[in-house]
Parts: structure tokens; C-alpha cells; sequence
């Protein structure tokens, strides 16, 4: 199967209270094209200054990958500086939030698995 | 937890007979990294003429999100051009390849869901 860029489901949203908003442009579209192993694959685009906010996972984990930019991650509450090929990961129980604070589009890959 | 980039197991391997090789730079380590839904998370570089040779999946599926270049892809026997932003899906008991047709290195990730 092939999903041309242009078919692939593109959100924009602010995502859990983060300043301004986010792009996510799904690869998959949620657990039924994940054989019901997860419930997110896509690529988030931040915006200069804009975030995903603070959140807790439950019953999952996810990863970010960092395609490019340069951010400003939390890691279950310890604020790390994040850039192209840094990996992150937060559990299930554990919480996280990534801020672009660069001057270019932050992008990353991000993979929700359930536990 | 926080992996950077130089942390990350990045294999330099022939797949599946291609012509060259394939540089997979591991988002996650295989299924112990991914609550054993899955065996692969990775992003893949082809460099020109280089190739991911035909293979079929056995309980599992994977998508590649072609992040830059331009490849043929064959989607379970039918030739295809891809280039970046176009999704790949291949299903449980479906074959793929991949080979970078153009100037410039191929990148896509990479994601196999245990079926």
C-alpha cells in the first residue's frame, strides 16, 4: 500500500495545553492500521516557540525521535536541551513535554506503543 | 530517558541480497525497547543505487515514511516511485523493496508491528 504525502491525515492542534500549536502529520492512522500494538505514529512539526505540553502517560509509552531543530524536552520533570538524532522516551507512568526554542521548525518522529 | 545520537546502534548491513548496503540507525533496540509489539524502529539511509532487496514479511508488517530522496519501491510486486512524505505499508504475508534511484541519500523510517 502506498499513502501519498498528500493523502496522509495532517493535524494541527494544540496539544495538551503547549504554547501555540501543533503539526502532526500521521504515518499511520492510529491503532487500527497498528495491528492495535499503539495508537500514534507520525511526524510533529513545532513552530519556533510552540510546544506540546506536559502530560503524563498511562498505559503506554512513547518516543520521540528528533528529525531537526533544537528543543527543549522534559524528561519525567529534568529539562534536557534536544537536537537532530537525539532519541527520547518516556513510560508508562512517566511524563513529558518538548518546546521548540530554536529559530527553525523542530520535527521528530513520534511512536505511541502500548505497555 | 534520553539517547543521543551517538548513543544509538547504528548498523551498516546488506538486506536481503539489495545491491549495497543499508545504514539503519536504530530509534529503538528491538522488541525488549518496544513492549515486544514490534522488532523494528529505525531510520533507514540508502546511499545512490544502494537497496533494501525484495523480502517477504512472515507476522509482521512494516511501513517506511520516506523522509528524503527518491526510490522505487515495490509494493508487493507493483514498481513504484517514492519520494519524501510518501507512507509504505506492507502486510503480514506481503513482499517489499526498496531502491534509491536518485542522486542524493534515500531516508525513511522504519516501524515492523508484530501482527
Amino acid at each position: 500500500m502506498i499513502r501519498r504525502y498528500e493523502e496522509r491525515n495532517i493535524e494541527t492542534k494544540k496539544l495538551f495545553g503547549g504554547e501555540g500549536q501543533a503539526i502532526l502529520a500521521h504515518i499511520l492512522n492510529g491503532a487500527p492500521e497498528m495491528y492495535g500494538k499503539g495508537r500514534t505514529f507520525s511526524i510533529c512539526t513545532l513552530k519556533p516557540g510552540c510546544e506540546i505540553g506536559w502530560h503524563i502517560h498511562h498505559g503506554d509509552g512513547e518516543t520521540y525521535c528528533i528529525l531537526s531543530g533544537k528543543g527543549e524536552y522534559s524528561d519525567n520533570g529534568t529539562p534536557v536541551i534536544v537536537g537532530p538524532g537525539d532519541v527520547t522516551f518516556v513510560d508508562d507512568g512517566e511524563g513529558h513535554s518538548l518546546k521548540n526554542i530554536g529559530e527553525e521548525d523542530l520535527t521528530a518522529v513520534a511512536l505511541i506503543l502500548y505497555k
